[in-house]
């Protein structure tokens, strides 16, 4: 009898977004002519960069003549995407970071799941409250997990809450643990990590041999000229992190696909036998082994990010965004809400309306004003009591969903 | 002390192409003036049909305006690919496939490695030798091995040899194994099953609970009209067997990425405590968390596979390297190879001349007529005195390869 991997029925019923997706699609059936705005899930709006489209629709081309036609690539990538992301990405941060310890993938949501795999069941991992709920997950499939409480918190993980009251802040453990997750700028409160804070996540984890789990997917987005874009701007970070980057929400690739992940090659972690071995040899030989690469048109349409039209559009993408995100502080804040992030960050953090439950307070507002957010619950037990509202939307969606929003609720 | 995977020790020096490749390149440093042919890494190599590029040029315009840009898409992929694919590939050949049990995914290499993730870890695995490396090294990276012997075969699992002896039909097994993973078209033997033979393999799995792992990777390949092409030609397959499939061969996406599994609704295994359970609810799980779905614009490519010059396309670039495959059947048999496969299949299977390996040969051909072809050890023990010859290539390569070949070999 062949048997299932029991820890998926440890999982709730089901992963944050399609539940959102659920409750929407139910709602919009029952009333076909509510216009709803979606500025639940993070997901960009605006055209693909025309630096991209024109490289990937050369790729394509090069794909029809036998000579320039490209088969299985690198698994790794391709060197040249590799090294225009070392340049500009982290040699121009003053970052040490080689071609060789950069990944291409389809997507750090694949990347920060999969990267569990060259780890072993015995690590204390540790995860911010609120999260992204696909690194709590992932650990639950993997079996790193207990059983959730009421809270939907999963025995045998350490949470570090981070609210108003710590300033989204996560305390610096005072217990050992192996694996931490770190998400800056912060999705899902818009929070961002100084200099200090990161040296002090580095300090602990060289102490303790530790290794940080670092998703920048959202670096882009940073206004301030003091915070780190990268955790290799930290020293040490080489000997201790692993970081998760991706072309989603700078360049619009949230449905193009491409990301990378940097696994240094000073990096170890212990065998069972106390050995020290390399994770860049574990990570890439799992990337040899159950992937294939990034589809070639894509990786060009990834480089083109880099070329100096690229840089402009990209950079026009991300301040379109904060635009957004400004209008969104700015009328919540009128309106009475508590309102934090979306300054370093296209997510805008805002406490509910006293008394109200995260999801009550997202059906409240699907249901009255058309208007879907994310519920900070699900992202954890500390993110009750507040909702998510994404920068990624058209100007127009924005400025009616404010409107509407605030039209109908004073805090 | 964070601890790494151990079972990734396990694992031989190197996944077998890469470990070719090192061979090539260190020769090709060594000779910079051999103009080597390389028939070893089964990678397509004519230009992609040009419907499938007009898709995709489409798409990436398409990705230029707000109001055709796409965003994240079904992790599962579009249902207009899904019902194209459940159509054309299931329902013409009499297939119950519903669209929904079609999960499109970057590639059967990540597929057949991650679909392990939803099993348990008690399960007894049988595979065949020789085998698709893929298979047997991510059940060593899951744990789901122990150590290897000498032959390079791991304990835990099941080995079901095909060799000429048995007319590379693998021998229904005596004991119970949980999982079994079956190539037809075979790679690397380029053997094909029967009704009959996949009959008894349902039949066996459904009177065990076990489930079918069936990589239809190369059905495109198939000229025998009695030969089936999906294992849901069997009647009770949809309640033992999930089928693997790419667009990486029929249409040469092997540098794009593009390939689908289906898991039917109807197929479940079995909890710790005795229930059963939806494979297709895990595996929809699975994607959801750990997935963000196929870049759009590759999967309008795949969709355009079913368009009618899709269709014209696709066959005239499988008819091409089938000539390819004949021309390397009749050289290699009339200089006194045995030759199996190539009939069925873009695989040529060949007896290494009496008393050498695999290896041995492969450095002969690499070092004595610049030819790359892939040891039989490398796909397992019972590989060992074969070599596999991959009709991938231009008719220039393949005529100058045999031509070499022929030469310089009389067995």
């Amino acid at each position: 009898m062949a048997t299932i991997n029991d820890n998926y029925l440890k999982l709730k019923a089901g992963y944050l977004f399609p539940e959102i997706a659920r409750r929407v699609n139910a709602f919009a059936q029952a009333n076909p002519d509510a216009k709803i705005i979606r500025l639940g899930i993070g997901d960009v709006t605006e055209p693909l960069p025309q630096a991209c489209r024109t490289a990937m629709i050369q790729a394509t081309e090069e794909m029809g003549e036998r000579t320039t036609f490209k088969g299985y690539g690198p698994e790794q990538g391709y060197l040249w995407l590799r090294e225009k992301i070392a340049a500009h990405d982290f040699h121009a941060r003053g970052c040490e970071v080689d071609a060789e310890e950069i990944f291409i993938s389809d997507g750090s949501k694949c990347d920060t799941g999969n990267i569990l795999e060259i780890f072993g069941k015995n690590n204390t991992i540790a995860v911010t409250d609120p999260v992204y709920p696909v690194y709590v997950d992932t650990n639950v499939m993997a079996g790193n997990t207990g059983e959730a409480n009421e809270a939907g918190e999963f025995a045998g993980l350490v949470y570090l809450p981070i609210t108003a009251e710590n300033n989204f802040t996560a305390q610096i453990p005072s217990q050992k643990v192996d694996l931490i997750y770190l998400c800056f700028p912060n999705n899902p409160t818009g929070a961002v990590a100084t200099k200090e804070h990161l040296k002090a996540w580095v300090d602990y984890a060289l102490a303790h041999g530790s290794i940080i789990f670092f998703d920048a997917a959202y670096e882009a987005f940073i206004s301030d000229a003091e915070i780190p874009h990268s955790i290799y701007e930290i020293e040490g970070a080489r000997d201790c992190a692993i970081e998760f980057r991706s072309f989603s929400k700078n360049a619009g690739f949230t449905g193009t696909r491409c990301a990378l992940t940097v696994v240094p090659k000073t990096l170890t972690a212990k065998a069972s036998d106390g050995s020290d071995v390399e994770l860049w040899k574990l990570w890439n030989r799992r990337q040899s082994t159950k992937f294939n690469g990034v589809s070639y048109i894509v990786q060009r349409g990834a480089e083109a990010v880099y070329s100096p039209q690229g840089q402009v559009q990209t950079k026009q993408l991300v301040s379109f965004y904060m635009e957004n995100a400004k209008i969104i502080r700015e009328k919540l804040t009128a309106a009475g809400f508590h309102v934090y992030g979306g300054v370093n960050a296209p997510y805008v953090w805002v406490k509910t309306p006293t008394g109200l439950s995260s999801w009550d307070f997202f059906d409240k507002l699907l249901h009255t004003v058309n208007v879907v957010v994310t519920p900070g619950s699900g992202f954890g037990a500390a993110g009750e009591g507040y909702f998510r509202i994404s920068a990624f939307n058209s100007r127009e969606n924005v400025e009616e969903a404010m409107r509407r929003i605030t039209e109908k609720f004073k805090v």
